[in-house]
């Protein structure tokens, strides 16, 4: 078990702070924790999301792909993950892969999906069967 | 304060897996959760940082900087900040940037300091004076 | 999630000490911490209510409104959610709003109720289907 | 100890939605939850705080007195009460009544002090030597 | 909620200490902390009950009450009430009252049965339906 | 560690109810649960205090003594036993022994005192500077 | 409960590191912490597992017995008996004892199993119905 | 962190029970959770230690060694290790390895003692400057 008090802070460059701030607070309803000219603060699931600034630092749609860069959240707890996927449902968020089972029958055996920001920054949710394997 | 039983994970591409084992596990004390052919996944604090073998995707020294990309954990006890500081020193692990005030005086007041890792990761570790200010 | 050693105050005004006693001890099971000449202090789900004697302060039936001013407990766990619901209705609280479902279908979707105190304050209780949406 | 999951709310009269937001999270530094048309939600010291625009229900400056209607939080670490101080200093707050000690020697001596938000909500934060007289 | 790290202390006489171990240790399941010549201590429950050696203090069976001396363990988890139920049948120990219900449909409505120890000390169980009426 | 969802009850005989009453919460801070014809519920430093108006059983003088019947609270933290003392002082309550060091230089080293409430019911409070210890 | 921030430690000998790392981090899930030349150091669902290369002082086959040395885990938690038990089955590891109850109808009612390390040392995992049966 | 209501347990060969009893209940303070015929379970330090009869199993003293074989804890808070300390001198148990400091000056420095059961079990106590080495 991780430390409670600790936060986990993740930096990523977006393209426009008023897209960022729909997209975390708005949608996936993150809390804002402050917000300056060049960046957003979200408090993401508990931890610190920085969203910075820098249009010609994201990554272009050609390069594209699900690895090896993305961020997320794995739950402890089956129904904050599902309370998760009605969320993306009832405000209609974009899905970049929608849920699925990978290492079906494997102990690692978990259900993820992604979703996309408006600066093509992938975020990955993800809930293991056995809480072990969340590493 | 975030749920201890959920984890932050955050994937990253590096160069060679033995030389992020060397790094993350021999040098900052991260325990190893899994070995795969492709990459190798640790509990990075609590947290899981996952070291994806893709060398192509890596930053290059050429544009590297601090901004907008680089993730870290802001600790709650100034003990364990301190207490890693003198690990980088007794390990001689590099920094990218030293311990360094930011802020001072405002109620974002913190302490800092930037890792690197083989690949070009950027790590950010910060302590806040005011635990409030953590996001 | 908030710092259980924390506590939140509400300072509200009442007619008469000996009825904000009877609603908030004998009625709702909320323990009464101290009694002074002009106020009561009672532990209120955890939380500090102070009912001060101010009859003049105190909102006029005329001017009643659900909104803006009220305060009262989200909780996590329906059971207790339902265990109030129960309580009201074996010792026979008065409802100023009886249980009803807010934002059905949507990610704020939550159910609540109301009750008044003799001296005319609000109290709501809710509870949330997704624990995230509780603020 | 109250549980931790579970959250106070309180709601108030607000005259102007910027203004809340300037107060409550560019200045005291309580992240902003939701922002609708007619109100917004903040994380207020993990708890919440609904300013609802209903400039008629504010009261007014001639009305202003310190009882009986006020709310705030009891802090349990002497740590967080002055850190709080710190950032009414350096963020320049207004105090509706500096930092005082209430009850000097007896079993419920605390410190305390109050703000003011711009629609004239009283806040009031309080630290107690025996912590079992928060109540 | 209590302090998990505090520990409520109850002294009680016994008439001797091999059958107060028995009942306690041997039956109850309670663990043995320390024995000396005139008592022994037991973590009963995570609390602690010291069985003083004072026969001449133990209540005699003409002057055995339920009321108004006893003291016991409320438990918050239903199972842990019904554990405890079948232990006492798999170990045959004696009831002084059986499991019944008090205050069926009010909001105090609890389970408890009472035990009995070889020096006449009453022992009552209880599981509370709302766990806010513990008290 | 005891289960801090868990309640230890404790039920006693008292002379007089409004006695009990000024005793356990105006003096001692207690929180009062419920006032029945019969008896007061309080919540006594986290566990659950029952005082039954049982005149005929409660303790003669002449038959009082320190063991071993006598009930109470091992604060596992210092600060909270020496803001008892300190409580004890500013509002006067009666001690039946002073503040005292018992097995001073044994594991077992520990300070206490006792306290005596109206129906001659006898009440330890302890630290010991081995937390291990307070078994 | 114990202190989830002490850990216990064993130090067990070991034939070869390498099988030893297949074995507890490979198969068994367990998060490698160290590698010295000499021993492995693995983090055994959160206590510490040392492996000293030891060839000499490991069991023998012929002298392989249940009793008296093993060591393990009894869960609180039946899921995550029951997940270990998936694991072991998708995994292939071997039981040394596949899972039985022991003392089935008595209050000590458990499930358990064992495991064999690749250097003789056995590993017993538990789960029991009454939880306060644990020790 | 490891799960606080999960339980390491450890079996090993004693040659006498009361010998067993009287160094781990009295003289280390650990609680007797039960004795049968062949064996004493004790709660050692919030885990679970058996001591089974098999005096033909324990090592002979011409086989003592350090290592491979030895369990104990790894306390996060000084103090404990301080008091397991003043406790070994105020009982005057014996040490096998007086308190050392091992590793100075590197990360992994720790403190540590090692005491010695009658069947020559050996335990270690250990505490880390930097609690992150625990493992």
């Amino acid at each position: 078990m991780r430390d409670s008090r600790n936060v986990f802070h993740l930096a990523v460059p977006c393209i426009d702070l008023d897209e960022a701030y729909d997209f975390y607070v708005t949608g996936l309803g993150c809390k804002l924790a402050r917000r300056y000219k060049d960046r957003i603060t979200v408090d993401f699931f508990g931890d610190q999301l920085v969203c910075h600034k820098y249009p010609e630092k994201t990554t272009k749609d050609s390069e594209l792909e699900m690895y090896p860069r993305h961020a997320g959240i794995t739950f402890y707890d089956k129904n904050h993950f599902d309370d998760l996927i009605a969320l993306v449902g009832s405000r209609k968020l974009k899905y970049y892969e929608k849920p699925f089972v990978r290492f079906e029958g494997a102990a690692e055996e978990h259900h993820s999906f992604f979703l996309i920001d408006p600066s093509n920054n992938l975020l990955e949710f993800k809930y293991y069967k056995d809480s072990r394997m969340m590493y």
